[in-house]
């Protein structure tokens, strides 16, 4: 019985078109990381289990596709000196002769297998790979080290719209320097690129870890910081009443709600905000130091002048890794629904935990997949992205074909995409393929064409019909 | 104590000079693909278990990757009516109560758990994911369906030189027709592709697997054609007795020696090669057509003409693949040392195992790990395949540094890469980051090129410095 063929739930095959149009928006992010001087790296698919477990929090040890090894890896685990049935009994404090096994228990056994069996995972983001790489590598890069990196990554997420268990991340850090030019060069980044593919309206946030630490120190509770920013959030929709009728139910007390207050006006203008927040942390050193760099960075931007993008500063943006300590960005194409296409931030120490200390760093991240489907929405692919064959000759039969075959030869050194089809069956079969395949010519050489040197070209699109020499269609088609 | 960072063994990191030479020769074979019709796809890095286990034989099960699944899935094993040692015992027929378990009984433990338990598998080629990939979008594909496909593939081998366990295949096939207009395009494709590349010196081997299905028709001995073209490749080497001798000790009878013995004459030109088989194969149907498909293959490209390569027959060229039915081809680069760098051939039954019968085929693969080394080794990789900056402005401080970003700013948009050092250090450490970085050139913008509106530029390389205006510079840069 055959195989009725399917793929693993979570992942994707690409058709010519979808790889054609997915390779459009990586090559415009690849021109623009390449203009603003990073340069590419790769890593392995997989690394040392060591290297990746613990690093994203018990959620990411749980989505990280584990690899079995080769041969005899048991052994530490069914012991000589014990049965199976003691070292698993111990493992799970269960007592199996009862002969009952509860999912749990099976669970739990599963991970004790799994966790002593897996030498290897999938890579789950590009940036703790990206660490490694940099520890690894240090006596072979200059510092600072601006590096980009295209590549995908596995999760073993639930699958849902938008959500894959594969997936590429596009990439760009710089570790070595606090110099906050570089933060001002990745908003020009996501500017130039976005603006690139075609996006008028869409919006850079941007945020400082410092200046949320800085709420923090004034309200003294740096536990609390990521509720007060998911409730600031909501003030456009649900008003500054529905704000504080949402912190009392979270349990917030009505003195602490009052000192918060102030922030509820966080609103109007970047400067206004900036204003506002300036007073809020006047006690706050760190705070008002998250103030100055914001101010640095957006001056310097205004200065250099954005394409399309509109710059704001959002006070409530937190994003959620744990590992940004200074600016933090995400950006948001207007008018779509749909989550942030981009996002990335400054980061102290990602090295640290390699062994190499002091290396601040900061890095962005686009949403390959996101803005795919952005693109698609508001019809921003230009139309001569796509994969399809330029000429088709039609074939008409083995003396024909030898003539078709030496003009091939000519279009494909011009560089124009050309092939014949491979046997003389009907011409309206072979019309039929030419549009299926989405052919933008075709060309007849017929035996009349033959005898005069000439091919006749069929604009599929237009329809319209032209006898020409092959000097005329290569001029035709290369200008 | 922080980690000392390493990756998965036969696993690499690539630097920005290995991507950039790497990327170099993915997108010379890219264009050429496209010229030739073939459209790019791409599948998901792991395919479920049961596509690919039993597709590649039994060492191929045993070096695919096996991927763990998430959850409860020891259940089917650990079966609740039975005690773990139960069904551990009876599935190794061990008595576990002896306390002791040898290295082998552990080993198909482990086969036991993983073949139960790994749903999915990293994929091994591109091959069978295409035919996969081929029934399940039948309905949105024209046929013949040419595609291209460059991703890696991962074998859980022994490592050594040359050989990893993660590695790219470089792929184009087509199927759905029989014409030979395919075989030619590939060798066309070879010669192109390589000689872009810079190699002059190369020779495409070409053979047919029904010669070879003739010769053992002729000997009546269809099981030893494999021994049979492994000693007459020797012939070179060890001349005809030397081969002989090599038979009789292989265990062949004299009066079946004497049967091979016109083969040990098939040398010298394509031509007389060709005489010798047709000759030899008089009585084999299968054997004549499988010259004539090769003389007609060889006659188009003569008619054609190539580049560089030599086209030659090869009756010793066996392919190890069993899939294979019709012409076969491989290419060895002239004066280096190194087996095959690419291969292909015809096979009439892809698709089968999936359900979809009678869909004969032809592909090649390019292996770019291999054409890498031959590049490197013959220094063919041009001059300007590099990753490294254009332009780096050197820091003098906050007022240089806010004119050279709007400098930098127009460079970029002329698509010239360059950037600043993130801060005013010492000139010398500045210039020592340039080196190290292999910029091409540095810009100085100090008190008094700022005052005049002008850069001094110097060329890294040739240590020649100008002062010049931006457009100069644009200009220069550009042309």
């Amino acid at each position: 019985m055959a195989q009725k063929p399917s793929i693993p739930k979570g992942t994707r095959d690409f058709l010519p078109d979808e790889v054609a149009k997915r390779n459009y928006i990586f090559d415009t992010i690849k021109a623009s990381f390449r203009k603003y001087g990073f340069e590419p790296i790769e890593t392995p698919s997989f690394e040392l289990t060591s290297t990746l477990l613990g690093k994203y929090g018990e959620e990411g040890d749980q989505l990280m596709f584990k690899i079995f090894p080769r041969g005899n890896k048991l052994r530490p685990l069914l012991n000589a000196t014990e049965t199976t049935i003691d070292i698993i009994s111990k493992e799970l404090n269960i007592d199996y002769n009862t002969n009952k096994i509860s999912d749990k228990a099976l669970d739990k056994l599963t991970n004790v297998f799994v966790n002593r069996m897996a030498e290897e995972v999938l890579r789950y983001d590009l940036t703790v790979p990206f660490a490694r790489f940099v520890v690894q590598h240090q006596n072979d890069l200059s510092f600072p080290f601006k590096r980009y990196q295209i590549q995908p990554v596995w999760r073993a997420d639930r699958p849902q719209k938008g959500r894959y268990r594969e997936f590429y991340q596009c990439d760009a850090d710089v570790v070595g320097s606090d110099s906050l030019i570089y933060e001002v060069d990745f908003i020009l980044l996501f500017d130039e690129v976005l603006s690139n593919l075609g996006l008028k309206d869409f919006t850079i946030k941007i945020n400082n870890r410092k200046i949320l630490a800085g709420i923090s120190e004034v309200l003294n509770a740096s536990d609390k910081i990521i509720d007060i920013t998911v409730s600031l959030d909501k003030i456009d929709k649900i008003g500054v009443v529905g704000v504080k009728n949402e912190l009392t139910k979270s349990g917030f007390s009505d003195s602490f709600i009052k000192k918060l207050e102030p922030l509820f006006d966080l609103r109007g203008s970047t400067k206004r905000k900036l204003k506002v927040i300036t007073e809020y942390l006047a006690n706050s050193n760190i705070g008002l130091e998250g103030v100055k760099e914001l101010l640095k960075v957006i001056k310097m931007v205004q200065n250099l002048g954005l394409k399309n993008a509109k710059l704001e500063f959002d006070v409530t943006l937190a994003r959620g890794l744990n590992y940004y300590t200074g600016a933090i960005f995400e950006v948001k194409a207007n008018g779509v629904k749909m989550g942030s296409i981009c996002g990335g931030g400054r980061y102290d120490d990602l090295t640290g935990v390699f062994g190499m200390k002091d290396m601040s760093g900061v890095g962005i991240s686009f949403g390959a997949d996101r803005i795919y489907d952005v693109l698609n929405e508001l019809n921003l692919f230009p139309k001569n992205v796509d994969a399809s064959l330029d000429v088709l000759f039609i074939n008409f039969g083995e003396k024909e074909q030898d003539a078709c075959l030496k003009f091939i030869k000519d279009l494909r050194a011009n560089n124009i995409s050309s092939e014949i089809y491979p046997s003389p069956v009907k011409v309206q079969k072979q019309m039929k393929y030419a549009n299926d395949r989405g052919v933008k010519y075709i060309a007849l050489v017929g035996e009349q064409e033959l005898e005069q040197g000439v091919i006749e070209l069929k604009n599929m699109q237009s329809g319209e019909q032209q006898t020409m020499s092959l000097e005329e269609i290569i001029t035709h088609l290369t200008h």
